[in-house]
C-alpha cells in the first residue's frame, strides 16, 4: 500500500484545504455583533495564515472514514478557534512574553496586553458556540463538544506543566518531557483526528486507528518543533527560535540529544503511517502529510 | 399573589442551595486529574464562597417550571465555572488589577499572573466539558452549550465596551452604560434563568417569562453593585471600591445620579416580579430574591 505517496507532497494537501477554512474563519463566523475593536483583535489572530494543521487534520480524517469534507468544516474551524486562543494567550508577557507570531506582532503587542486577554477568551468561547450550532445532529455536536473541551484542558494543562511545573517527580525526565507534549501539543492533534472521525460517522476501529495516528503525528510534530527550535533562525521560522533553552524548559533535544530526537521522529512516523492501516487507500493522503510533518524545517 | 412573600427572606433562599452548588463544584469536578499547582488555583478561586447568585438562578428556574433541582446541578455548576474564570480575568492587572476578591488575594496574587491566566482559561473550558457530560438528552446538553457560550461571548464584548471602549458613538450614555452593562453582568443573569428553564423542559411562555425576568434581574444587579461601589467600604463589600469613577468607567450613579439609579432599581424590581406573572406561585421564590437583591448593601 501507499505506493503513490509520491504522487502529493503534503504542501499540496494542506493547501488544498487552506482556502476553505480561511473562509469559514473569515465569513462562517459573525464577527459583526461584536464590539469592532474586539473583532479586528480576533481577526487578527485567527486570519493570520499559519498551516492550519489542526483542521487540515478534521477535514481529511472526517472524508478518509467516508464522510463530506463540509460535514466537518465546523469542527475544523471550531479546533482552529481553539489553537489561535492558545497562541493568543502563551505569547503574552507573563507566559511566553513572544512578540513575532507567523511573521507578524504577536497580538499583545499589536492591540494591548487587556485586549490580548480577552480576545483569546473570545476565540475559546467561539469555538464552542460553532460546535453547538453547526448542521449537525445533536449527538454529534455534543460529542464534538466533548471531544475538544477535554483536549483543551489538555492542553491548558500541558501549558502549566511547559512554564510553571507541577509535574510528577517521580517521573524520569523522558517521561516529564513526554507528558508535557502530549498535553500541549498532542492532546489538540488527537482531537482534530477524533473530531473529523466523529464527523464522518467512524466505525469503532476507525476511530482508534485515527486516534493511534493522532497520538504519534502529536508527539512527532512537537519533536519537530524542539529540533526547528534549535536549529533554525527566527526569520526563516516566522517567530522567536532557541527560546526553550533560554527559559529552561523541558524539550526533548535536551532530554534525549538532537541524534536521538531525529530517530524518535522517524519511530513515530513509522507509527502514524502503521496506526492507518485499518483505513487502506482511504488513508493515504494522511500518510503523506506525516511524512511532510516529520522533514518540515518551520 | 405573593403575599407570603414575606414569609421567606432573599438569604435564606441563597443559602438553601448554596451547599449543594459548592458540594458540586468541590466533588463533582474531577480535579485530580489536573497538574496539583493548576487544580489548586482552579480550587482558590472557584470554592472560594460568594454568593451564589446564578447557580442559585438557574436551579430556581428550573424548579419554578416543574423541574428536579439535580436535572440542574451540571448547568449551575458549569454557569458558577464561568463566573469565576471571568473574575480571574478581569481582575489581571492588565485589566482592573484587582488585589481582593471575596476578601481574600485575587488569584493572580495568590498563585501569580502566568497561573491567573491559565487558571482562569482551564475553568470556562471545564463549564464546557461538564455540559458535555451531564446526564441529560443530548438536545439539552447542546442546547445548554449554546446557550452559556453565546452569553459568555456577550460577557466578554461587554468587559470590552467597559474596559478598553469599542462603543458605538452615536448611541446616548445612557444606552451606553445600558449596553456595557446588559453585556458585562447581564448576560450571564439572563443566561440563568434560561439554562435552569431548559433544564426543566420549560414551555415558551414560561421561557419567556424566566427571560424577561432575567433580563430585569441583570440590569438591577449591576445598578446596586454601582450603587454599592459608589456608597459603601471595601472592608463591607470585600473587594476594592471607589475604583469605577477612579478608572473613568461609565457607570449609572455617574450617567443618571444616585436618585434616578434608586428609582430605576425600583422600577427593574416591578419589571422581574410582573414578568413571572405566568409562573404563579411556583415563582414566589424568584420575587422574594429579586427584592433581596435590590436592597443588598454588598
Amino acid at each position: 500500500m501507499h505506493n503513490d505517496l509520491a504522487d502529493r507532497s503534503g504542501e499540496v494537501i494542506l493547501k488544498e484545504f487552506n482556502d476553505t477554512i480561511d473562509a469559514w474563519l473569515d465569513h462562517g463566523i459573525d464577527w459583526s455583533g461584536l464590539p469592532a475593536n474586539l473583532a479586528e483583535a480576533g481577526r487578527y489572530s485567527v486570519l493570520s495564515g499559519g498551516k492550519r494543521l489542526r483542521p487540515v487534520l478534521v477535514l481529511m480524517s472526517c472524508r478518509c472514514v467516508g464522510g463530506q469534507v463540509e460535514q466537518a468544516l465546523p469542527a475544523a474551524g471550531a479546533l482552529e478557534l481553539v489553537h489561535c486562543f492558545s497562541l493568543i494567550h502563551d505569547d503574552l508577557p507573563a507566559l511566553d512574553n513572544d512578540l513575532l507570531r507567523r511573521n507578524r506582532p504577536t497580538l499583545h503587542v499589536h492591540s494591548g496586553e487587556a485586549m490580548a486577554i480577552l480576545a483569546g477568551d473570545l476565540t475559546l468561547t467561539m469555538a464552542f458556540a460553532e460546535l453547538a450550532k453547526a448542521d449537525l445532529s445533536a449527538e454529534k455536536r455534543i460529542a464534538l463538544v466533548d471531544e475538544l473541551a477535554r483536549s483543551t484542558t489538555d492542553m491548558v494543562a500541558g501549558q502549566v506543566y511547559d512554564t510553571l511545573g507541577g509535574l510528577p517527580e517521580e517521573r524520569s525526565a523522558i517521561e516529564q518531557v513526554q507528558l508535557v507534549h502530549q498535553n500541549k501539543t498532542g492532546a489538540l492533534i488527537r482531537c482534530a483526528c477524533r473530531m473529523g472521525a466523529i464527523c464522518g460517522n467512524a466505525e469503532t476501529d476507525t476511530m482508534r486507528a485515527l486516534t493511534n495516528y493522532g497520538d504519534a503525528m502529536g508527539l512527532m510534530f512537537q519533536i519537530v518543533d524542539d529540533l526547528i527550535d534549535v536549529t533554525q533562525s527566527a526569520e526563516h521560522v516566522g517567530k522567536a527560535t532557541g527560546k526553550d533553552a533560554d527559559l529552561g524548559k523541558l524539550t526533548y533535544p535536551e532530554v534525549l540529544g538532537i541524534d536521538a530526537c531525529h530517530e524518535q521522529v522517524e519511530r513515530l512516523l513509522q507509527e502514524a503511517i502503521e496506526a492507518l492501516s485499518p483505513l487502506g487507500n482511504a488513508a493515504d493522503d494522511l500518510a503523506v502529510l506525516a511524512k511532510f510533518m516529520a522533514i518540515r524545517t518551520r
